[in-house]
């Protein structure tokens, strides 16, 4: 679907997820499939985000929270000029991405999901092994809540399904939005 | 100019001056002026800001310069994508400023200059007012410095030319930048 100006339609593509769930691996493939389909695309993910947007905050609820709203704010900005933004943050609270819902136009949200066994075993940073030592406070799944998304527009599954699989499961949300090509 | 996927050139048009210099005032004008002629613009300012990005800062160089660092990476996620983005904050600090112009690639410095006899006679807010009483602290042009642009692409004196000359001034540079049709 292309709009009257002959752009498509932006979209905030949220993935949340326990650390280690496959986020960033699935935001970077998706990114490259929207890249090759011509779509405007922008991941707001890793030290970019850390380093201009989120420095100084921790992981208390209330920093989560606030860099939610703050990756959620420019994504929606994103989104309003007809870009994809996709984000991967953690993201554990269900009434912040819901926030974020609310103020986007066209929110796919997309639960990166993962047995926390299976988390732990790839600990990708080695930040569980950290936490379990008890050197990290707040982490996500050991110490701290992760509050599964209700009702995602996309599930995906990767300690069961192949990285393929789940972008396309997102590609075909994004397409029968308007989004991109089918 | 187009660019080869039929888009506009995106810019950072960074306004910088004393509170009450008229920034906010030519940023409303500008953003209106490039809506009417098509093209994709986002105004950064105000209360929006404050909210989504800004929220705990306060007014000390360490607070501005991470301000203006904020605005301007988001600003420069936007002009990737085609957008004109104007920032509207005093950005009182060289330095900081020219971080944002190192990481632009298109960008469009304008020095909203103003006596500040006449920035304390308007007192938009009656700020001067209260810092003069010694209510604020970090006051930029009373209590705080304020670094003037060394090498601005666009000098608007509003105590001496009307608005719209003052935009007519940078939609000029604009154009000569190929961000809207001159």
């Amino acid at each position: 679907m292309i709009d009257s100006s002959g752009a498509r339609r932006g979209c905030v593509v949220w993935l949340t997820g326990l650390p280690s769930a496959g986020k960033s691996t699935i935001a970077e493939a998706l990114e490259a499939a929207l890249v090759r389909r011509g779509v405007r695309v922008q991941r707001l993910d890793g030290d970019e985000i850390r380093t201009n947007l989120s420095r100084g905050l921790g992981f208390s609820k209330d920093d989560r929270d606030e860099q939610v709203r703050r990756v959620g704010y420019v994504a929606g900005l994103l989104e309003r000029h007809g870009v994809v933004a996709i984000s991967a943050l953690v993201s554990p609270y269900r009434e912040a991405r819901d926030a974020v819902r609310a103020s986007a136009e066209n929110f796919v949200e997309v639960y990166v999901k993962c047995s926390l066994e299976e988390c732990i075993r790839r600990d990708v940073k080695g930040l569980y092994r950290r936490a379990r030592g008890g050197e990290i406070a707040n982490f996500t799944g050991i110490s701290d809540p992760y509050e599964p998304p209700l009702h995602p527009e996309v599930v995906v599954e990767t300690d069961r399904e192949r990285l393929d699989d789940s972008v396309k499961k997102i590609l075909d949300v994004l397409a029968g939005k308007g989004c991109v090509h089918g």
